[in-house]
């Protein structure tokens, strides 16, 4: 007898390009979702509401514009009191995409990712962020059916939100250095194909040329890239292919900095500083 | 209703390192494999047959040297003939690794795959290259449940195998083009996911230092890059993410060339020059 | 193109027998799990939990007593409270199991269901039933990765509970005809599949001699007919095959009745009110 | 860690009723089939070719006429002289069942298994029997995507057939008490879940009425306990759930018996006495 081999849910849905948002209710269509829930935060509530419902003509959409910092009660709450939907939709950034996954977890629901931004790789993991008596919490969530990510809106977002999605990106080289290292000290295991797109992704984005964040080749390798991490999350049931003791250094930073910073940020600084602990490609990261 | 997410069966076993041989015995026990046939060519039959079965003592290990130029039916019956195994392990060249495949898949035994030249993609696909009427021919084979890929026997392979190897990945470019066209025009349907594993495994590999091909470093990008667009294939439940019209001259080539060369060689010659054709990235080739 | 062959979770563990519960380390271990959490009513807490820690010598187990009636909000603080287990076992009727399962799927951990009583199907399905603004609600909850139901003690459950469990399981019989007359009228899609096992396992159960309930023979038939009617429901991911007009009865019953009773013997008054109704079978039933 | 709760292939189509043969379109459209070839055997080529092709109007069908005692080679070539379908389907008894899997199988395409007997389990399960060196030997094959089984046409077949389905029926009973011999004994592992489908399939049929074996209800009973049969077998991946020594003397008549009777007889005629050797529920069969 042997051990079966691997069956891993992938995205069925996956769509990086411009202006994928005028193609929702075709997609949705395509995936036969006729009942959609779609949760916007303040921001998209107000830029993208009108876009969205106006380009669905056949699909019925329901929208709903959340609240910041609810906690996990809140949100169990809105969870059970929605109606029964085909499929619920997140477009915003973080905070609104985690609640979707949330949500979408407990209601056992296909959940679409829309990132509005490309800040971490959150958009494409099978966990969240959420609220627990009054910390941030690592949550398990829905893993997305399917990501939509549309590089016209991304690359309006500011300069900053990409840097840190960079960051986020760049600390897959030090998470895998620590995976490897916690394997060889019988701490961990590692998983050969979840390690192999973890890497693949950074490595296929590392040389990209930079000086112009909102070309969209630029983008598309950066958002696919993040993609294909938090891919690899799913893969190895674990937050191990894409963070390591850099994430553990940000963690320490939301806990005890005055200002904290955005998490990729923080991420991508500490992902410097671990590169030359471990002395292990710092060099490339400059 | 909505379809599903789907289920890609991934490989249990991706070992690519140096003097991973060593280790043959700990990963089949491991997987629990306990009796185990493993199929060579004369030139591996010669050089690691000893090897392999000294470095295995607890698992059963029998031996076989398949012939050269064997086909469908010749590996039908050797197939039947054989005792059932917990696995079939095939160690060698190209011809070795897709007897092994088509020998799994009729016995509907998992198969191991241990590649000895990086010249293509075939260790890792789902497909394999049969000869059937006398002629050589494309049939479905058996996922590979392991790769295993020791660096230090690849290395030794033949600079025209590594250049055929680093042809045979160039493709997917190409190929990906040719499949994004087919799109475009309504007679094929792209797996994004296929589609991006099969991108980051070229642009991850594509910048990578060429002066010294047999550094660790260049070697684990190729093969590793090679594998991950074998599994693309698994992944679309066809050949279109690696191979497209470049092949398609590779194989006229096989066809009315009088002397036809490597696969990997004439694929990377094809993909200069369909690179031209379709006027994309040409020019990164160089 | 075609739709591909569904892939189905079913149970990796499925244990049915007398004295199962003094195999339990045997099983955990079997299964890789070395640290578990085990859930009691105070009904099971007082009686299987030193049996259970001592029966576990190498596993470490982790108890906890449950109180009654806790709600949703309640469940969640509970969960994210816990430690990381490899699993999660619950021990009991069926509100503890439905506590189990809720934590389970919040925290993403495998669950094993110990049934002490056959009095319904829930600890083989997909679902559990939670208290929701002090309503008892249908719930989304993790698929069990065990179930083991150790029968010596379940025939020590009080009569009723067994004629519960006969009833639920009766309710198979209703249920599909529903299903049968929904997807007549368009307003559902039978999964043939889930209703074959929802059939054959109350035909299965159907003619058993029912004279003495506790007999080894009938308490198996018994439990394994409703595990069969629980994975029919995770087959089709809804309750169909397993809950229609009968069950609303219940449900009416439950909202509205000064003295509800239990769910079981609910339904199994309401399956022959709608066998009649359907005239369908009412007579195979008395 | 925790091994992964299995996935189990299951029939995508799974129809079982009077004059189903009519919708065979209807059931090709739903699942996207465009391109389909049919295989008959000269019986059903004679009787329903012209039914099926003139019932296809938008599904563009082959069909193709079978001859009798093809070998595994004979199988091969004409497999990969065929076209690329999107399916193959198989109608008539055993045999062409047989080529059918078996072809699918080698072209990885859908198989769907159109059964005009039901004079054993063959139809449902993942295994075929084929001429390898002039000697019958069971062969891995497709898993079915799908069973259509028209109970009109089945219950046409002569009465042996029908008696030999319900012999290779009971069979599970004593196949099942030798799988658990085997396991209390070291030399099997028992997938429950698979010995639960098999046992509720034989379970549920045994008291069927059977003075006329042509009833609808009867027949429902014998295809759809023979198809849980069978797919229990795709579960445990090998056919213990349905065939033990029973079996084995079968074998051994039809190597060395001057007249070997049809599969299922035999099968049925070894049940009766191996459960006299086991000691257990012959009583039942009579």
């Amino acid at each position: 007898m042997s051990l079966p081999i691997s069956n891993i849910p992938i995205p069925a849905i996956l769509e990086i390009r411009e202006n994928v948002i005028q193609d929702l209710e075709k997609i949705l269509i395509k995936h036969q979702f006729k009942r959609v829930g779609v949760l916007f935060d303040s921001f998209t509530f107000e830029h993208y509401k009108i876009k969205v419902e106006s380009s669905c003509t056949s699909v019925k959409i329901t929208t709903y514009e959340m609240q910041a910092d609810l906690d996990i009660h809140a949100l169990t709450d809105f969870a059970f009191d929605l109606e029964r939907y085909d499929a619920i939709v997140a477009i915003g950034g973080g905070a609104i995409i985690d609640y979707g996954k949330y949500i979408a977890h407990i209601r056992r629901v296909p959940f679409i990712s829309m990132p509005t931004s490309a800040s971490n790789d959150g958009f494409a993991s099978s966990n969240c962020s959420l609220i627990i008596n009054e910390k941030k919490t690592t949550v398990p969530a829905k893993i997305p059916y399917g990501i939509i990510a549309d590089l016209s809106i991304i690359k309006n977002a500011p300069t900053s939100m990409l840097l840190a999605g960079v960051g986020d990106l760049m600390s897959n080289i030090t998470a895998l250095y620590d995976w490897d290292f916690e394997e060889k000290h019988g701490v961990a295991t590692v998983n050969h194909f979840a390690a192999m797109l973890s890497k693949k992704a950074v490595n296929s984005f590392i040389r990209t040329p930079m000086e112009d964040l909102t070309r969209p080749i630029f983008l598309k390798e950066l958002v696919s890239s993040l993609t294909m991490g938090g891919i690899a999350t799913v893969i190895s049931g674990n937050s191990a292919p894409i963070s390591g003791s850099e994430h553990l250094i940000s963690h320490a930073l939301d806990k005890h900095a005055e200002k904290p910073q955005m998490h990729g940020l923080q991420v991508g600084i500490a992902t410097y500083i671990m590169a030359n602990v471990q002395n292990h490609r710092a060099e490339r990261m400059m």
